[in-house]
């Protein structure tokens, strides 16, 4: 059974999330589905990164094992052309050896937030990005981020039901750009790590959003780290705004 | 009756052109519904390009009279709470004078056209962009739309319904912009006139599309124009890429 690797994008907005439900749309079912038009049996493909509700991905990686031998191309135009017309959509695919693993192989997740703060409603980019009223400090933000990086017990930042088995992870990179818009401002937050728990970019851009508003000093950031406790955290932000933008492996099974 | 202007923006996606239709959702009736909850009777709102159904904008302008002093903030606000959840956004508001006419006033519009170039379906941008599978040419492209540049007869590349007095227009810029996006290429067409036909711009972007493809040479473009005949015109390209992204006046009245 050869293995392939999908990069995938989607729209997170109709669905319950990455994996499958028995009785709500997943993106996971959708590309099951998919592959069961292809080789008709029951499917199961695993991801670098399971997201939740309403999380989108510009470069989600999964793979699947298929008991034909496929032209990659090939592969991922007749994936495409069965996923229609939900919002997924194979952007590449490669046969990989029998014992990669999106998941397991994985080094690096990176995420990207987008947070708008403008006082019209979103009308293109509904559902694509949080809009905030308020106005909002990046510099404010970036010094409250820098409490964040590296190896620490992230407790605070994660969801009660996050099935980590160490609430110890090392982030390595939380990059804030700031673009001009006509009539507001966008916040990018860009986020690296090797792997992250369950709510921790929403927790963290939840908060740094606070203290962007004013409401939170940048140091209160660091006490709520200290703290290792979920209450101390800001409040989580929507999912609207999320996306996995990237999954780095030792080599990328894309290249070339 | 004081009288205001509005710059809107809008997904063209659920309505059937800004025009106020009877039995169809058009942008034109959600503005004035909004408005006859702050105003009870009928409002009628002129703007300064009719866009047809699945057209967009990012900066529409529109203008209405009003009975009560509004505070223009406060009127945009208002007309934003009401008009959720329709994707019409009110971004700007200010007061004019009583002879200001959204559509007699305006000197120039200005539109934008996004076409992509990959294999994969649109997911974030579906709606959003023309998306097609062959590879364009970009020198090509603005080699041909050279041809359209000034003072010319466009009836090669004006709806057969188009209810202008005159097909004499000036053309006064096609830029086409290039951007590299993952697994492809956008390419976004900024066209400016005082005004334009109806279907020019998507006349224009469709056929330049034929000459990036390779389809048409670039000098066909002028031929077509000298041709004068609508049939000359190579195909009409849908309404998703399209943006109606500004109107000049002699003197901006949402500035300051």
């Amino acid at each position: 059974m050869p293995r392939y690797a999908f990069k995938i994008e989607y729209d997170g907005g109709p669905f319950a999330g990455w994996q499958r439900q028995a009785d709500q749309p997943s993106v996971q079912g959708a590309i099951e589905a998919a592959l069961a038009k292809l080789e008709p049996r029951e499917h199961t493909i695993a991801a670098a990164g399971r997201t939740d509700a309403g999380v989108h991905a510009t470069a989600q990686v999964a793979h699947a094992d298929l008991k034909k031998d496929w032209d990659p191309f090939r592969l991922s135009e007749a994936l495409n052309f069965h996923l229609k017309p939900a919002p997924v959509a194979i952007l590449a695919c490669a046969q990989v050896a029998d014992d990669w693993h999106a998941r397991f192989s994985a080094t690096e997740r990176r995420y990207l937030f987008r947070l708008v703060q403008r006082r019209a409603p979103m009308t293109h980019d509904r559902g694509l990005v949080w809009r905030v009223n308020n106005l909002l400090d990046a510099e404010a933000m970036r010094e409250g981020a820098a409490h964040l990086i590296g190896h620490h017990d992230f407790t605070s930042f994660r969801s009660s039901i996050c099935q980590a088995a160490s609430p110890l992870k090392t982030l390595d990179e939380i990059r804030i750009e700031e673009i001009e818009i006509p009539h507001g401002r966008e916040f990018r937050f860009h986020l690296r790590a090797r792997s992250f728990l369950h709510n921790q970019v929403r927790s963290i851009v939840g908060t740094l959003e606070r203290v962007g508003a004013g409401a939170w000093a940048p140091v209160q950031v660091k006490e709520a780290l200290e703290a290792r406790d979920r209450a101390a955290c800001g409040p989580v932000c929507p999912p609207d705004g999320l996306y996995l933008c990237g999954v780095g492996y030792p080599k990328d099974p894309f290249a070339g």
